[in-house]
């Protein structure tokens, strides 16, 4: 029996789930909230029970040190010496990182190096690996990047139309992320078809408050709709997606805003938000939109047609598509936008089986036509399970 | 008999075509090159002359003078009195412009204020439009707009994923361009296939040193590759086409350019030049790919496979495609590229006829195999024809 507990450090938060691999079985997860801030919690579940204490943390290591208390005085686990491997998810992993990596001085120089690609995610993960590392030294550490996935892309997909030199010297590249949910979405979906990864074609649709969509052949990365950054690709909550890139410069003019502020507006003020004027979350926006609010009407056709679109453009990258999958919290959720992105795709053998659609929320599920040629299917992703596994591959 | 004149004035040169309608036979054409400096050229074709006169130019009045002078003392036309209408391309029509439009003060104001979103094109287009209409003052004059073609795009296509007030206030959306090329070749693809524009979902391929993809579904544009200005979309010959927008503001903090010099890097040095390092054209390119050269092969892969995405992309925005165009320089003439574009798409019903592609060059065919369910043509464009029709249009 071997346990594994999967870490995704935030600047000032830190989530666990900690499992017994390889049945992947979930013994506890948890959330600390408002590290380094007044009014901490600290969220723990496991078993039946979920408890809410509310405490204040100084840094990571004392959410560390508070969380691994917890484990062991719930009789979760007999003594910290029990855990056996950590993962730690980590946003950046440039192109130094094409696998998960055991973790020592020289991987978190690297990622300390990387953290120019992900100013705001990257040194937030070296806290939970720093705090981890120091209090459970004897335990395998394991880096397990958002970007590796992705690092399959041949150059025609990750290479720009930009000076050749802008690559060689600052590595500016499509990198794309989620890879972590795409590879696992990928691999169920494998399982569900009963076909090996090798033989198929797959786009994956990571649709949360971020998303991504993944051409995924023979169980490798081939192209991705985000790209140097998450900022890339569709319309999502509140980032634009792809623009015309002469508008950045326009915007500067128009608003007197310096090039840092209308990027900010692209990631924070646009997308679901700036298109409808009152939220970023799909949620309203179906219900404005069901009301006949226009602006909600209007913000999620665009927000569906730039997914849309990718059905088409991936299959086309592929030579055609064997299953469509659909995850994270808007695509494991809202039927009405599956319904939506999958429109008119019976040209390539996409049948939608609309009843089943309707009835599917945040469960695994096949929503297309029982004879369609295209699998349509509904896949809750678990990046958590992906890390343990990780681990588990590099403790072999 | 009438005889139409069309016009295309950059701001140094003067491009003219004579045409006696509704025959659309062309009397004369000609090229005013170098208008206001050194080392003027004066070329002019009709019949099975072809002169070349080497004078200089003052200004866009000169111009139209010496070429209605030239067009008298050719006999080509007894007096300048039998120019019926000029048909005057302008690049940017905005939202004012739905259509081709006779010209008035009020239009040319119009079209001035439009300057804004098209600085180097639309106030040399004026000049062309002043001079002739001082010289001819009794013939219509009409403008016909690069953008008007694509007004008939959805919501869904032209809003971008940012604030709304940005469209509100500046009038920030999708345009699109090289409307009249894309018109003149669905037009014509109608009369090949024998069947209504009504009926038809097409997808052309304007391929020039620009180059931009148009969805044309019953003969209205519902989406294209080309935005808010002409740099984005797909690679172009020194044009980056899309790239993450996070990309300006770092490219501007690694080269410490300010943004409006990265937006001349992204217009003149990108694209085909920018990968290869050498060349925009895409001869010189395909040449140097023969021989082995590795990022000469790269800019081809990363070219086609731009252009690729959108074949899958606007038959999903169509619900399927009738038939695939391709026109302009790179369209008419490289079977390479055509291939490459054209690969693996069977599972959307696209089947090439390889030798028919090989050996057209230039000249108007049928390219895929006579079974294929969607058709793939060349069609040579003709914006002067389109123009021309355009003035007939508004003299009825």
């Amino acid at each position: 029996m071997t346990k594994i507990i999967a870490i995704n450090a935030g600047s000032s938060s830190f989530k666990f789930e900690l499992f017994e691999m390889p049945e992947e079985t979930e013994l506890a997860r948890g959330l600390i909230e408002r590290i380094g801030l007044d009014n901490g919690v600290f969220t723990i579940t496991y078993g039946d029970e979920k408890e809410v204490i509310k405490r204040n943390f100084n840094d990571h290591k004392e959410a560390v040190d508070v969380m691994l208390d917890a484990l062991v005085s719930r009789n979760i686990i007999t003594s910290v010496e029990e855990i056996d491997g950590t993962g730690h998810r980590v946003v950046h992993g440039g192109e130094a990182f094409s696998k998960a990596s055991l973790i020592d001085d020289d991987v978190v120089k690297k990622i300390e190096e990387l953290s120019e690609f992900a100013p705001l995610h990257n040194p937030a993960n070296l806290m939970g690996i720093k705090a981890m590392r120091e209090l459970l030294p004897e335990t395998v550490h394991v880096a397990v990047f958002d970007t590796s996935f992705h690092q399959t892309m041949p150059e025609s997909s990750y290479l720009y139309s930009l000076p050749y030199k802008y690559y060689k010297d600052y590595r500016i590249r499509k990198f794309g992320f989620h890879g972590t949910s795409h590879q696992y979405v990928t691999l169920r979906a494998s399982e569900i078809l009963k076909r090996p990864l090798k033989e198929l074609r797959l786009i994956s649709c990571h649709l949360g408050n971020g998303a991504s969509i993944a051409a995924v052949k023979a169980g490798e990365s081939i192209d991705t709709s985000m790209g140097f950054t998450p900022l890339a690709g569709v319309t999502m909550g509140t980032r634009s997606g792809n623009i015309d890139p002469s508008l950045i410069p326009y915007i500067m003019e128009k608003t007197e805003k310096s090039a840092g502020e209308v990027l900010k507006v692209l990631n924070k003020e646009s997308g679901l938000l700036g298109i409808s004027g009152f939220s970023s979350d799909l949620r309203d926006i179906t219900k404005e939109a069901k009301k006949g609010n226009e602006r909600a009407e209007v913000a999620l056709e665009i927000f569906s047609s730039s997914i849309h679109k990718y059905m088409g453009s991936y299959a086309a990258r592929m030579g055609g598509v064997d299953a469509i999958i659909f995850t994270a919290g808007v695509g494991e959720n809202s039927s009405l936008i599956r319904e939506k992105v999958l429109d008119s795709l019976e040209f390539m053998g996409v049948y939608l089986d609309k009843k089943t659609n309707d009835e599917t929320r945040g469960v695994e599920a096949t929503i297309s036509h029982p004879y369609s040629p295209v699998k349509v299917l509904v896949i809750p992703t678990d990046e958590e399970v992906m890390i343990a596994r990780e681990v588990m591959e590099k403790m072999d």
